[in-house]
């Protein structure tokens, strides 16, 4: 019978861009002793530049270099470092955009994929990469998102997206915290409307009920924004809610999902915020990136929602203009530790 | 020479429609000693229908009514009411859209609007009508807002705007509160696009630039919401910051406006709660929405800016779901009181 501890979920941290905040969120938010009640961690990176981090900031963890996940436990005192990557990332400067830091990151995403992929992790969770050392690396990809859809096999477009989650705190007064998936996202606000369909909404709607399903092992209560102002006021201002949102959230209900929609999105925001739903399906970028940054958005998690694997990672950047001054903050990191550690459980409820 | 009392700016407050929560907010806030501090207040309306109001929730304030604004002194125990429109309304029901509701709010507002052009009140503070009451009179107008530019003989929409403001509190950290302007407000998402122009951005920002110069006696910082993602993310996410905001930005700047922009609109309002920006120009109404139900909706006013006369309101509606049964909050009224007192003071700045 396995033991307590090792029945805790697998999980792979990627150290990221090196140049980045990467190494010094993990060595900082490590002797954490959640962290260890959540899951068995393992790092994939460099062991020399953990070692680096940890002595500049005297924090007294052990970094050991492993050759498989399982040689060495994890503890709050100890870090067990996979290495992915040449020792030439030694020399990249802090703050700086550098192929070889790119390189370093990518080969990080890809050897936690597979570990992922070959059932050694439960999850993995990623520290922020930055797409232009990657690129100087030769590798094309907007983000860590589309590299492991692609690492996945995972192709079609409508199958996977990102989701922003947020954890309780004083600012969100739900208890079971707040997911926001959006319908379009990098778009110039003008191609929004070309992007809109019910497959589109009712995709996204199913993620977010799958994701929270998971997080409160509930049916999870979702509403769905309108586009217009007011909600379009019974079409004066705008008939896509009429059109689309409602049809789509009348699929959705008739699929067993609790959605409430089309509802004007300020309105929303804050009956979310206030604990009413679990989920809002904002149809693009701002409309939910406004109220999550306002809710606290340094404790935001990312979580790629339709891959084979289970991922999450911190939703801030590598944050270049801080790096490697310990003033990244710890806590998107902890709480996508968090995340990744429950969604790694497997679930007990009967789906509908 | 006048006593303090008499230096304090006179207001005009209107009764709104009587079957929403206007009679229930003004003799629920009239106590309050910090509304005497401001002002000296009187209210346009029934008589009959505030002594209604006074009787069901005992609050043991007089109503008296007056046949000119300088008959009897407003006191926390005293209301002088002027009485502007007939007996009937006495019959409506509570909670309900009613004709003879709509003409008595409509001859509150002709009445202040009146008082407030002759000089005889130094601005006028509205309790909320309803559309539908009102075009039930026979007055086709889409709120206050066009009603009182029409009475002021305003005719040119980018000369007047409705901004909302929200003073300083725990969830809002500059110590001079934030205003809101929209360049677009009532529109469909899809119409945005055509009325964004370099003047209609320029006109919003000197309205909050004016407004915020008499709230705070200085020169206030005004952050510019971009339109699409990032900001467009460098022309990637569409090009109106660049081809339109940032030109617009660039003349309010040559014009001595401390103004900010374009920027992601989502930092931006974190920012702007935490103090740096006084005020912000949103491009559409959803984006200041989002922000502004979040961080207290509930405490905002509305200022009818570019008026030759001042004039606040309550930022609420009638709320018929809960009119005549004292639910509903009077920091919005108060809020409107102080933000008008404050804004009939002769401003002792240069300007520049």
């Amino acid at each position: 019978m396995p033991t307590p501890q090792q029945k805790k979920p697998r999980i792979a941290i990627t150290m990221g861009d090196p140049a980045g905040v990467g190494p010094e969120i993990i060595v900082g938010a490590w002797p954490e002793t959640v962290v260890h009640d959540w899951c068995r961690p393992v790092v994939v990176g460099h062991p020399a530049m953990l070692r680096r981090a940890v002595e500049r900031w005297k924090t007294g963890v052990e970094v050991v270099e492993v050759g498989s996940i399982t040689e060495v436990e994890a503890g709050p005192g100890v870090i067990p470092c996979l290495p992915c990557c040449s020792d030439d990332v030694l020399d990249v400067a802090p703050g700086t955009i550098d192929g070889r830091a790119g390189e370093a990151a990518y080969q990080a995403v890809v050897a936690a994929a597979r570990l992922a992929l070959a059932g050694e992790v439960d999850a993995i969770t990623t520290a922020p990469l930055h797409k232009k050392a990657l690129r100087q690396a030769g590798h094309h990809y907007p983000g860590h998102t589309e590299l492991l859809a692609e690492l996945c096999g995972v192709d079609r477009f409508d199958r996977f997206a990102m989701m922003l989650y947020l954890g309780p705190s004083d600012e969100l007064l739900g208890p079971e915290g707040l997911a926001v998936v959006h319908v379009t996202l990098h778009s110039a606000l003008e191609d929004v409307f070309g992007q809109l369909n019910e497959e589109s909404i009712l995709g996204r709607a199913r993620l977010a009920d799958d994701f929270m399903r998971r997080m409160t092992g509930r049916q999870p209560h979702i509403g769905v924004a309108a586009l217009n102002p007011h909600g379009g006021e019974g079409g004066l201002f705008g008939d896509q809610e009429q059109r689309i949102i409602a049809p789509a959230v009348k699929r959705g209900r008739d699929e067993g999902m609790d959605l409430h929609g089309p509802l004007p999105t300020d309105t929303l925001m804050v009956r979310a915020r206030d604990g009413e739903f679990d989920a809002v399906v904002a149809m693009y970028h701002d409309q939910g990136h406004i109220a999550l940054k306002l809710l606290g958005m340094h404790r935001a998690v990312n979580v790629t929602l339709g891959l084979p694997i289970v991922r999450t990672s911190v939703a801030h950047g590598t944050a270049f203009d801080i790096a490697w001054q310990r003033r990244a903050e710890t806590s998107s990191l902890l709480e996508a530790l968090r995340v990744a550690s429950q969604l790694s459980k497997p679930t007990s409820m009967a789906p509908g």
